[in-house]
């Protein structure tokens, strides 16, 4: 189905799928690479036979082709089933093979890195510090530099926030964990495919390959060469031992073939979505008390965090779904939770603020005529919501004296 | 491409793939339903917006028809990536969860559970015992039995042997197991699909979609209710908490759709594939000094294991390959290793009768032309190594004094 036609073909609205930080269409190009692996070239490539060494073949072409888009070598490639699994690895494994008592991360961190510090800390009392970030969602600095103790054995920080789309400070972090000798893992999931990430700032590097038009069910653990980690799936010797299962064929052709389709059309790619995003975020803070959460500089591309005074975000959500737009309250894997989101809290929100956003998140396919819908949209849905909503009355709205305060 | 036709077009030999137990052909009704999972309804099944929810009630869809099919509840469904991750889980989750510090299991094992239980011996100090097998690998009850300490809080034995076939007497070990009152995890990736399966028996059970006719990279982990077990891979609330990562929705409509399969056909194709194995058991075993593997009544239908004296299974390998023959050695998993089969050492046999073996697995594609076709160039291949290789003169074969010693 070409995006823009209705999914379901019950009505003719415009669809608008802006919720691309959740999950990506797979591209028609990736699943054309992919197909032939499912009934066709199907052998096991751990098996001896044709059909076996078949796959192998592929398998060690796509890692070629992964290294050198990557810049880096097809020997610290680890398939994983997706960026939780690559997560949950990078951390529980460095952890485990190198006896680490001490972990420093942010406190807006993918619930795959938080919950997984969180159970570190609580079953195997591993002390983790949460530096905290600024108002819009940057990683302070100094406070890092501050949290390092003599038993600090691994930093993890975001490459981008998944909810605010915010950038981290990754250069400095890392020159921070060289200098300190501290090995330096990044959840890149949100990054990989919308901007260049230079791979040698980091120890370890998690990706995702549906969250950049490839498929679900696979993502990547890079771990540079000296890296030791214990797998936490063990058998065959899969992935040089580190992570056990029958080679997903399908999914790893699909995820280099996303990788590569990113690479190559990067820069236009980003060029087109900055200046729909833009448009996007001019025409929504023409609405009266609304307001970007996060960084409008630094940022990726795809993602605009909005929150509107006396809304209740979640209503919002549902008119603009009425209206075929599709956006989210908070990240995709917390949204059906009924507290407010951690990590808008962890820029400072008040509850109902953090109640109040909406994100949306962009992609390759997304038009000018969709983002003049949605921005046609969001304005008739918040004035109808705060026309009809007690909220306004009820609540005292802790609003910060102007929008430069928070955000742009 | 149809099974029968060369998968490189570059000879017009037959093409007979006898590597099943490994992995199995995605069946064209399965990918038909996956399909549209790609690229038209790919919402995030965590998102609240149309695409999301859609995408939710095919998951929910997924586990009623799963429940429905195998009888048992759907919130007993953990969706993995596959039979390692289950098995991993299974072992892990509960023993760390229940605090356990003694696990029985057998010592034919897939390396999944094998690996695993090394690691926990190794690692955690948990006490393992591995309880022996006889001569056509069926675990000794007697055995077990007396394995039982007051620590042991879980028994994890497979199924159906993955190199051999041979069947578990998993009703007596349930029954061992209730009466003690110790959970048991069964690893039914082989069997699913094969043969009807009683779920009431396990308190856990594995299996993959990639060995019956579904997609690789998606399995599942059945945990019956009551039954507590830890999170391996730890972030959003998929799964109940206890299995995080975006929903791999294409798979998991695949595994559902694969199991739909299997259970429609059940006995029709165990009925028609029994017959062709016994047909290649028969024609085999007319080679002089050659063995089934294993047993031949207690085995599930699709693999057949066969030993040649005087023969290296490798090299027999490369001439059924060249042939259009696809079998392995021993399990896929470790078929590129040097050392004998651990599964065949276990039943008995001496490290050159085990480098003397084939696993051939069959599958509902397999044809009677094609069983034919490979009784006639097994023999050919036997016959051209024995007047060619230097073994037998070199080694003193250590052979049992008829076949029936060690198996049918």
């Amino acid at each position: 189905m070409p995006l823009g036609k209705p999914l379901n073909q019950k009505s003719d609205i415009m669809k608008v799928y802006l919720d691309n930080a959740a999950t990506t269409k797979v591209d028609s190009l990736v699943l054309e690479e992919m197909i032939q692996y499912f009934e066709q070239e199907y052998g096991n490539a751990s098996s001896i036979h044709e059909y076996g060494i078949k796959s192998k073949k592929v398998i060690e072409k796509c890692k070629q082709k992964i290294s050198s888009l990557l810049n880096i070598t097809p020997e610290s490639i680890i398939f994983t089933s997706g960026g939780s699994e690559s997560n949950n690895l990078a951390i529980k494994g460095y952890v485990e093979k190198n006896n680490i008592k001490h972990i420093i991360t942010s406190n807006i961190e993918h619930s795959s890195i938080f919950e997984t510090c969180k159970y570190l800390e609580k079953k195997h009392g591993i002390k983790v510090t949460y530096v905290p970030v600024d108002n819009q969602g940057i990683l302070k600095l100094d406070k890092l530099e501050t949290a390092f103790t003599n038993e600090t054995g691994l930093v993890t920080t975001m490459h981008s926030n998944n909810e605010l789309g915010t950038l981290q400070p990754v250069k400095q972090i890392s020159k921070i964990c060289k200098a300190k000798k501290v090995t330096f893992h990044t959840d890149a999931v949100q990054s990989i495919g919308k901007l260049k990430v230079d791979f040698n700032l980091f120890d370890m590097l998690s990706l995702s390959a549906h969250k950049l038009y490839g498929p679900k069910g696979i993502g990547m653990l890079y771990v540079k060469q000296g890296i030791k980690i214990t797998p936490q799936i063990h058998g065959g010797e899969h992935n040089n031992g580190i992570r056990s299962g029958t080679y997903n064929l399908p999914a790893i052709v699909g995820l280099t073939k996303s990788i590569e389709l990113a690479h190559d059309n990067l820069e236009t790619t980003k060029t087109k979505i900055i200046q729909l995003k833009e448009k996007l975020i001019n025409g929504i803070l023409e609405i009266d008390n609304s307001y970007l959460n996060g960084s409008r500089t630094d940022s990726i591309c795809t993602i605009a965090n909005f929150r509107f005074d006396y809304i209740e975000g979640e209503s919002l959500l549902l008119l603009l779904n009425d209206e075929g737009i599709y956006g989210t309250t908070g990240s995709a894997c917390s949204s059906r939770s009924l507290s407010p989101s951690r990590i808008l809290l962890s820029i400072g929100l008040k509850p109902e603020q953090a109640h109040s956003s909406l994100r949306l998140s962009l992609s390759k396919h997304t038009t000018e005529q969709q983002i003049e819908y949605t921005i046609e949209k969001v304005k008739e849905s918040v004035n109808k919501l705060r026309n009809i909503s007690p909220i306004k009355n009820k609540i005292q709205w802790n609003r910060f004296s102007n929008k430069g305060d928070v955000c742009e």
